[in-house]
């Protein structure tokens, strides 16, 4: 089973206008509203590769009704905990000349918020589960609840795979996440390393399992294995691909999670896993950026990259 | 009494980003949720001048619980018919350069759901109440609608002013509605005449009994009276006024309706009524443009410009 968390879940709206003019006044087509946040796309993808995804997190007032209503009407598991304020709406205005994201800030959460979730999350979860946490925390979260969270998942023999930015990432990284996957941007910034070789074997010698750096139309790079064993993959696909990039690091995960989701503790090591189907986290991934709205990917495009994408290793001595 | 018609309200969200950029993302701050719509903003400046009107119209979905919430919470009376669909939002992003709005269109009524809006409206109004019918009506409102509100109030001496445009504002003006208000953009686009004066003769000739022409920073024109004994009002703010001028408009209807609220039937020319109460029409909207959101106003600024604004009659011989 594959456990999301998703601690700042967004109604995802979307507008269509010819041209965006600020200033101005426009009558805009609503091409969608969808359940939002990091680890709801990635349950989304997997609900659509026919997997039996549960997503977790905290939902508040009717814009986190509104979320429940639209997982529930699309047959995906949930088990949200109540929130006092809002759930954010996040606005995307498409026009022809690209995406403007408009991100409301997330109702504030405490401590007892967390506690809670985490409580669910250790109940729902068994070993051999993947639990997954994507995405920003909202206001209020204790630095130490991700990191606490992750630790007690480790601790239960569930594989734990972590997308987010910042001192979360570098906390995930100390509690023993088996899998990271930030971009490169993230990377570089959270570690204050550039190269982003470099930056991921610090995140690994904090404890990291295995860390997939999203690059863009540059693929991706998983780097690693303990001390002298370290090993490096990388994957790219064979086409450049245009579309909205929004969700393709979410897609990624959902590949992420699926490589790992043996059902059985202990099957190999979770770099291994990951690495042997590196050419799906890239094929998912740019199936996402064709497809307009994030949680969403291309079939024909996923087919097509999944058959053509090949993954190399480079061994390097440290 | 006064009731406030709008068919087609919106929940107003305003977000504050010092730039809004196209093709970027932003992290915005949520000014505001406020319950919207033209007929609901003139209920709004009403009840803030402490007058108790009722705001009717269609809401549905959540938008719709939304906007029953805001206005249950401020104290404002309403009766709004349920529709299948969802009330649209409209998205205000201001940055420091001005305003970007993004309108939603609105869900679809039918004629039954304007059958059963007209009878809550007659059976609500008595003698010598005011009707306020503002905005834009929904997709799938019959042409009928409007006109036929208007002859039915008209008919049972309640004062009906129409704040709306298109052909739905050349047919409230033969339905006999006391008082147009539209602006001269909205006036010269219904009429095909583009002197203002012609343009509100027109709607005259066609059964109207005052039409109040909003003329932006020129202030507001008013022609009213019938065959030879046309009259003309003119009135303007001593000062310039610079802000948001969405709801000024539905300011200036506000007094108009309040002006005309008298409790009594065929106390005095509709016309007369208005014209004598100009400078509050004026004061009204001038004080909504110094406003940031729609269906407020500033108490100073009324309080300033109601003292020192003058209202100017002309007599034309036609």
């Amino acid at each position: 089973m594959i456990l999301t968390v998703t601690a700042n879940p967004a109604l995802d709206v979307t507008y269509r206008t010819p041209a965006l003019r600020p200033g101005e006044s426009h009558r805009v087509g609503v091409v969608g509203r969808s359940a939002g946040g990091k680890g709801i796309n990635v349950a989304r993808v997997l609900h659509a590769l026919g997997e039996d995804p549960v997503c977790l997190g905290f939902l508040g007032g009717t814009t986190g009704a509104v979320i429940s209503d639209l997982l529930a009407r699309a047959g995906i598991r949930q088990e949200f905990l109540p929130v006092e304020g809002l759930t954010r709406t996040t606005v995307t205005v498409v026009d022809d000349a690209g995406a403007t994201v408009l991100n409301e800030p997330g109702p504030e959460v405490s401590a007892a918020d967390w506690r809670a979730l985490a409580d669910v999350a250790l109940t729902l979860l068994s070993p051999g589960d993947v639990l997954v946490i994507s995405g920003s925390t909202p206001p209020g979260t204790p630095p130490d609840a991700v990191p606490s969270l992750v630790r007690d998942a480790v601790g239960q023999d569930v594989r734990v795979v972590v997308d987010t930015s910042g001192p979360t990432l570098l906390a995930a990284a100390e509690a023993g996440a088996h899998v990271l996957k930030p971009n490169a941007e993230e990377l570089r910034a959270a570690t204050r390393i550039a190269d982003v070789h470099d930056a991921a074997d610090a995140l690994l010698d904090r404890g990291a399992g295995l860390v997939v750096v999203s690059l863009g139309e540059h693929g991706v790079l998983a780097v690693g294995g303990a001390g002298q064993e370290r090993r490096t993959w990388t994957a790219a696909a064979p086409e450049v691909l245009t579309g909205n990039p929004t969700g393709a690091g979410d897609a990624a995960v959902a590949a992420i999670a699926r490589a790992l989701d043996t059902g059985l503790p202990g099957t190999g090591s979770e770099a291994a896993l990951v690495a042997r189907r590196l050419h799906d986290v890239v094929a998912l991934s740019g199936a996402a950026v064709v497809a307009p709205v994030a949680g969403d990917f291309d079939v024909p495009t996923y087919q097509r990259l999944l058959a053509r994408t090949e993954v190399k290793e480079s061994h390097a001595t440290r």
